[in-house]
């Protein structure tokens, strides 16, 4: 018997707990959700889809495909300093396997309990596997983390450490050549970005000019916040924070590039003025120069970090 | 030379009239898009996909394809009498066709205007051609339409006239068998739907009880507002209004089809209590009782007008 899209968005998508969340008026079921922000509050809304075979693989396992295209969506609220307080999802799916929906089902409820973000609303459509995930968040009145506030003097910061998520395609690819409990750490790391939404509000208050998250890469990224506030940014790749295994890694120049050019970290990259101190955790990376582009004093083979359509 | 998503966003979809419509305090360009609604304002937000093979086919013309995607996301909003205040697109392409983009976004801007919906934001990648577009609409402090609120006693109306888009399709295929104006009258009316929205924020102040716009077909939309308001409803073939191309279609059986199970007609249907006046342009089509499910005096063959996954 075929079972109808109701079916599958009641057994394995609508949740009471996230209907009966703060300021959600009216969640999945009818034309629209209804969400209702606090006095004077801003929308701060993103979208993001997730392709099979370009941004997972066809064996990923599910429960990871539904946390991961999460965990992306929400790191543009945190890289906008806002609150999360909803998503939809716009799900198209080849067919109605059960055992899919069911850990993907589980790794987007984890994920959406994780950042606070309830599932609202969405559609199911049948087509080639694609996932796009509709995020919105609070922002007060009267400030937002923009791109384009850099000034020349600014130093240039990032959170966590760079080029995991890179790295983990070597795991992915039965390539990596450390022990197990490296590969372990890459892949929770690939899997399960945590957002930095504590830090991006932090960062509201402690006047960031500007600020981005590292997921085309950070140079591509850096290059984005240079683009949008009419600066040259110099980024000193003696100064950029590697985790253990990277740090560790016999190919420093490989880990390097990792840092520099891969995607999918979800850390944070912003600017400071000169002398402000950065949160916890932080590691400052460069400077913010009259000009325009980006410079670093580490070569990069051509064609990586920035990606083509 | 490969053009990178960042050109293709600029060349096609970034519009400076869209960066300054009212409310919009960040458009495209930045991690997420910031809108200002008004004081006591709520936000309505909905979701919608359209895959090639399924919404539209291979030979669609683009412009047709931006203008429909716009419009249905839209009806959404208009279904719960919200009033549009932007959008974000989500458009996976197989690659970077720039006649293709140049049609789309003409079709997507023209709706955009026609419905005062200004695009603030999106994720353009590669794959599958899915086009995802998530709308957001201000309501006011204490109404919305919900599909939940028919009580038995209620009458059921629907606006415009049914059928069309459905039959539009027998043009689409080659087989329509009347004169060439009634081929564009009914081409027209699915290519370019006009979503109710004036006609749904009436109704917020005409009390009505319930509403939905005819999106999977009459029956199954109506059959969403009985479950959700827990009654039964019944409708009324006879008083089902169709435009003068149906009326006049020598197969009334098919006619009367059409209109009870074809989707896409972008029409809405609501309740209003008994005595209330509907208005303009819309039809009286049935009544609330005690119960569930939806009764009809015109049967329909198996099968149709239900979308099963």
């Amino acid at each position: 018997m075929a079972i109808s899209e109701f079916d599958l968005i009641d057994r394995f998508f609508a949740r009471a707990a996230d209907r009966s969340a703060p300021g959600v008026v009216a969640g999945i079921g009818d034309d629209c959700a209804v969400l209702q922000l606090e006095p004077g509050e801003r929308l701060a809304t993103s979208i993001d889809t997730q392709v099979q075979g370009r941004h997972f693989m066809f064996d990923t396992p599910p429960v990871h495909i539904g946390y991961r295209a999460v965990a992306a969506a929400v790191s543009d609220l945190a890289a906008m300093g806002a609150q999360p307080r909803g998503m939809t999802l716009a799900l198209t799916l080849p067919k109605a396997d059960e055992s899919w929906l069911q850990g993907f089902s589980e790794g987007l409820h984890e994920a959406s309990r994780n950042f606070g973000c309830p599932l609202i609303g969405g559609d199911l459509t049948r087509g080639p596997l694609t996932i796009t995930i509709a995020v919105f968040g609070a922002l007060p009145p009267d400030r937002m983390l923009a791109r384009s506030g850099a000034q020349p003097g600014d130093q240039l910061w990032v959170s966590g450490s760079l080029g995991d998520a890179a790295a983990a395609l070597r795991v992915l690819a039965g390539e990596w050549p450390g022990p197990a409990e490296e590969a372990q750490y890459l892949l929770r790391r690939f899997y399960s970005p945590s957002p930095r939404l504590a830090l991006g509000q932090q960062l509201l208050e402690h006047g960031a000019t500007a600020a981005i998250d590292v997921s085309d890469g950070l140079l591509a990224d850096v290059g984005h916040i240079a683009h949008a506030s009419g600066v040259r940014i110099v980024v000193d790749s003696k100064s950029l924070p590697l985790s253990d295994v990277l740090f560790k890694f016999p190919d420093i120049k490989q880990a390097l590039t990792w840092a520099l050019t891969g995607g999918d970290d979800y850390e944070l990259c912003f600017c400071l003025p000169a002398g402000a101190i950065a949160p916890t955790g932080c590691a400052r990376i460069g400077k913010v120069v009259r000009g325009s582009g980006v410079e670093c004093d580490f070569a990069i083979e051509e064609s990586r970090g920035f990606r083509h359509f």
